[in-house]
């Protein structure tokens, strides 16, 4: 005797449980991409502040009814319903509340910068391998589909050739209120200001172009901005790679807003202008020449820069947490192991930002940069 | 008694008669520059070669008809029907033929790069200044009416606020044939090799951006491209002012078409990437963004940039040659003065360059502009 088949449903994957460690400003927008997630992935659990008053009000503000406020930092970690944190506490706090998270197994979203220094990175990192658990940090638009493109055209070997020479630009004028109180222009509590802040996401443009691999010296440019309590506004800094490539890239809290990017390979040229924060929120612009002549007698070009369009259907930040909670959901659902390649990114990242660090405290000496 | 006035009609303005020293590539480019001017403005009397042959092959090629074929340079200058001079001899023939022309009488339009060092030019700058004769280099783009457009934005105090960083990339990937056998690759022709040549531009172009305030200080990037007669392929260079303005350039002949030029002031940015060569003969683009600011929470830009688009009938190097001689022949009908705002900025440039040169020489230490 035969048993009739019986079709067996899927089981609904499993929401992962976040748990939101500081109510910054960019909490919010990370807030407003986890609601934007399609059903089954994600879900705000619990948020955690210093005082439960305001956990409520960003609660309330934020339209997460079902998250629980929590009035410590430490009382959330401890909220077994959390399984995941996002943790944008200014930077200077990163240490001991990111290990205390993954020391408590919770998978860890950190925002940028992650850390004052590669070591205090490790130590971050260090709990988080020892404990299993996933870490991601929040450069948000390298989950952008526009730069998945991007890559493949970089990599043509045929079409863009080898990546000789690239330049980043990344900064926003900031209002007086902003150089006066934010976080990012105090000591104690962002203590890279500028260089960490958007800088971070010139380095890693400029790792992203050169497929991570890293530079061998690290120059900055001499006569850093820095504020009265010595944090820095303004920087700029050349790299320079053992095989003759050179990056250079400013950081600004001084100039107009400016999120570019131009690769320059021996056959090809790739420009973006809005790669941090697209000009709008679900289409991005590039755009690449290559095998460009001159129209002789150099009067033109030809072939033409082509410009290319791409589309989105969930912003970049969703697309983050998106690809983070089935990261998770992977190793809590499905016995996987933590993608590692996110940890290593990020700590090439730091490690470069080190260097320039390094570099500007020296005076604009050439630093190695610690591989 | 009164006599009735006469309507007195004016002379058609006469044309100025140049001479082109030189059978280059470019002075293709300038030849047929000079044959789209509107009547009354130019025509080309001469053209001087090492041989009388290749003079009358370059006539017959450019459609010069009305051009008399000279077999030596020295015969062409002794021609009184030359009024001017334009000069696209390899640069380290400029300070003997520049002189002698100027000597001469001949006013001068001189190819870039100008001289080999500010000392050579200064030498060609007074001969100039002694015959009382009009010296122009043969920069293009700052002709184009697009330059001026983007000139009056980047002087917007409003708008665009203060420049505090500049980029620029002009290069373009230069055939075998080319590496191998151009001018600009051989050390006893154009030593100055990229740098001198889309190098040129890169400089210029930062100085346009500050209204030809000089830095103070420049530092060439390490590890400068060379052949193997020691003549740079690829550089780059960051230039210092005493008020924190920073810039930073590359030019190469190894990597793909590129003529960017980015400006970042307090309240605007410039984009443009054709600045030298536009994509086509009579059509510009370039976008500008002021006082952009975020739409929080930070998902996108407000306002975004804007494209801007500018038209010309005289494609730039047409536009050259006119204003070119519009001043002679201020100068020879009018008793006007030479313009002295282009042999200004041309010392400038080459000053620069000079310092650039320098600091690659001296393995990337710093240099002080001269001034």
């Amino acid at each position: 005797m035969s048993y009739p088949a019986v079709p067996v449903q899927p089981a609904a994957p499993r929401l992962v449980r976040f748990g939101i460690l500081g109510c910054a400003d960019i909490a919010r927008k990370v807030s407003r991409a986890l609601l934007m997630l399609p059903p089954g992935a994600a879900t705000v659990a619990a948020v955690g502040s210093r005082s439960e008053d305001k956990a409520r009000r960003f609660i309330a503000e934020t339209g997460l009814p079902a998250a629980r406020p929590h009035g410590s930092y430490e009382s959330l970690l401890g909220d077994p319903d959390v399984e995941a944190v996002y943790l944008p506490l200014p930077t200077s706090l990163h240490v001991p509340w990111a290990t205390a998270a993954a020391a408590r197994g919770k998978h860890l979203l950190l925002e940028k910068p992650t850390a004052l220094c590669a070591a205090d990175l490790d130590a971050i990192l260090a709990a988080c391998d020892a404990s299993g658990v996933q870490f991601m940090d929040t450069t948000m638009w390298i989950h952008n589909p526009r730069t998945a493109k991007m890559r493949e055209i970089v990599a043509d070997k045929d079409a863009f050739g080898d990546v000789r020479v690239i330049h980043s630009m990344c900064g926003f004028r900031a209002s007086e209120y902003f150089l006066q109180n934010d976080i990012r222009v105090k000591p104690d509590l962002d203590a890279l200001g500028v260089l960490g802040d958007v800088g971070w996401y010139s380095i890693r443009s400029i790792l992203w172009a050169v497929e991570y691999e890293l530079p061998e010296t690290v120059i900055a440019h001499r006569h850093p901005v820095k504020n009265q309590a010595g944090v820095i506004l303004a920087c700029g800094a050349t790299l320079y790679w053992a095989d003759g490539k050179t990056a250079t890239f400013n950081c600004s809290f001084l100039t107009n807003l400016a999120f570019d990017v131009t690769v320059y390979g021996t056959h090809g040229t790739l420009h973006v202008t809005d790669l941090v924060i697209p000009y709008e929120e679900k289409y991005g612009e590039f755009s690449v020449a290559s095998k460009s002549n001159f129209v002789k007698p150099t009067i033109g070009w030809d072939p033409l820069p082509s410009k290319h369009v791409v589309t989105t259907d969930l912003p970049q930040e969703a697309l983050m947490v998106q690809e983070f909670s089935r990261l998770v959901q992977n190793i809590r659902d499905a016995g996987g192991r933590p993608e590692g390649k996110w940890p290593a990114i990020t700590r090439k990242t730091q490690v470069v930002l080190d260097a320039v660090k390094a570099s500007i405290d020296k005076g604009s000496e050439p630093v190695e940069v610690a591989s």
